[in-house]
């Protein structure tokens, strides 16, 4: 007789949410060449930031503030909001874990589209909630199916991601407030803005944290170029932040997260330089594609979906081919998504390498 | 109307398992001279962990390797273990709350010592367990008493720390064992031993993984000096390892950390050097509690807890005395503890001005 573990988690599949670079290299016995499969930012984080680091090395001994207090202030000032309507956590990963946990139990309907970010689902799976998926439409997050699905289900969570993962698209700001608008007030939004810094400013609609039901979440992975140090936000009204305090893991921040997420922030000027560079490189993995053939889907994150132009099994081909040539992409796998692959900005050498590699790859794909 | 918690999460109250002392600080509106209160390392990490981090800096931008399979495989090495009896963690907090979440539902009986680890029975809270506690003896969590009620109440979850916090007290590893083997066999031991670095090999039974339950947690946080970086391991039986995985964040680990901590693993010289200094400032704590004539009481750890000799308001106005003069510690709240209170090791300075304020603050607490 050994323990017994709750039914729930007894009844979860051992199943991980995605594999990571590092176990399909052990796998392929050989380093990648070219790192774009993650949605990293390889032109890395600020050279202040990195400096941040260095400096404060040696007190990581200390346990970080609890409550983030310097970051949040900073964050609240930057954002024009209260650190009060503010909450910091171990990446948006662990943040929707824990509003998951707030809104969701054995049974509890969830609204989702089907595709989108799997670690969600990861979540919402380990507390028991039965997943409503709602396709794609034209290669976006469809809004009106998914309130249709919210309505229907009389869900009390929604997730939504503006711009999208694995699409790279995205609804305008007026078009996301109608969506909000519409929402039965009992229902929560998390609006994932993981890709907000890259995006067009006229897809983001103005915080306003008078609203009880919509929590939106940010990232220092993306844009600040920190995915390595886990450290996300959420944004909204104060009632709601403040649950997260009932359950959260108090001194789970990483005592560097918070020195370099504060230094990052101050550096504006970086993040615009790199936003330019995140675009550059975008506008050139769709080039490659067109002069490959393929259709690039027009992109506000820092990846690019390319439509492979046939079958998903035909898209996973050229995935694998790339692979094995040494370059890291990934691909979605939803139907109707799965004709695509996903490639991540990267420097300049690594998109060569892409370049070089992407026609040998379809030519062995078919 | 508002989005409506599970209402397990909306009964949880706002308090947090305990204070950080930049909290104290900004209330106080100065800075400690002496950081002895949160149980760190204020020898601090290794030099050569503290370069790995440096050298390391601009590698943030990636996300970590979410199988931690280069730290697993070196403690598995460093502990004669295989790598699937391991699994990583950001701090041993994390893996409290995911161990908890695999056995604990709503009302499920959870034993553990009055007044042991907070932030153990936050998660019990959070995932609505029910807490039997049993008082301490003689200054010891009482290992019998322990047994009784798992048996009493048929718990399928236990804690007991080895050594001790807040007493700084141990059990010798024949008296775990004879516990172990006493226990129920579908009763889940968490045997935390995040102090066992700095306890006498003699209380540390040998780790036998054929037992399936019994999960022994250990952390970089102590004697390592990592606690600001958050990596802690869980150690036991494949089938209980591996349940870890269907619920963990699997991209919830730092890069840095898995780098910091491979590093200091690696560099066992500098630990048994740290351990000296933190028996040496042990004693010398101790020596200090005893010249003010307050009785010390022995410990295997990395603080000392010490007996005011009077009742729990004179500890607490003890404690408020000293942090008034600018001298971080902390104090056990328990009945029966809480006539104590607790002094972390530091570097000579800080314990220099922990000599010279402990007199004045006991003169005025008096």
């Amino acid at each position: 007789m050994n323990p017994k573990l709750v039914p729930l988690i007894d009844s979860l599949p051992s199943t991980v949410p995605f594999v990571g670079p590092e176990a399909l290299e052990r796998k392929r016995n050989g380093l990648f060449r070219a790192r774009l499969g993650a949605n990293e930012n390889g032109f890395g984080p600020a050279p202040s930031v990195i400096a941040a680091i260095q400096k404060h090395a040696a007190e990581s001994w200390k346990y970080a503030d609890p409550e983030n207090f310097d970051l949040k202030h900073a964050l609240a000032s930057h954002l024009h909001v209260a650190p009060s309507n503010i909450v910091v956590g171990e990446g948006v990963d662990t943040l929707l874990g824990l509003a998951v946990r707030q809104y969701v139990s054995e049974g509890t309907p969830v609204v989702t589209s089907l595709g989108a970010y799997p670690t969600f689902n990861f979540h919402v799976a380990g507390f028991g909630g039965r997943l409503i998926t709602v396709p794609y439409r034209d290669d976006r997050e469809d809004l009106s199916a998914l309130l249709d699905a919210v309505k229907r289900e009389n869900a009390p969570l929604v997730y939504f991601s503006n711009p999208d993962n694995p699409m790279g698209t995205w609804w305008d700001a007026d078009d996301v407030e109608r969506f909000i608008d519409a929402l039965p007030p009992t229902t929560m939004l998390i609006l994932d803005e993981a890709y907000g810094e890259t995006a067009p400013a006229s897809s983001k609609p103005a915080i306003d944290i008078s609203r009880s039901n919509v929590l939106r979440m940010r990232t220092f992975s993306k844009a600040y170029g920190l995915a390595g140090m886990r450290c996300g936000y959420a944004i909204g009204a104060q009632q709601q932040i403040t649950a997260f305090d009932k359950i959260r893991n108090h001194f789970g921040m990483n005592k560097l997260t918070q020195i370099a997420a504060l230094a990052a922030l101050k550096d504006q000027d970086y993040l615009r330089q790199v936003v330019g560079k995140i675009i550059a490189a975008r506008d050139r993995i769709s080039a490659i594609a067109e002069a490959n053939g393929l259709k690039a889907i027009p992109s506000a994150t820092n990846f690019v979906t390319i439509d492979c132009g046939k079958d998903g099994a035909y898209a996973l081909s050229v995935l694998n081919r790339l692979i094995e040539r040494d370059v890291f992409v990934r691909k979605p796998m939803a139907p109707g998504l799965d004709r695509c692959i996903r490639v991540s900005v990267g420097l300049d050498a690594e998109l060569d390498i892409f370049e070089q590699q992407l026609p040998l790859a379809l030519q062995a794909a078919s």
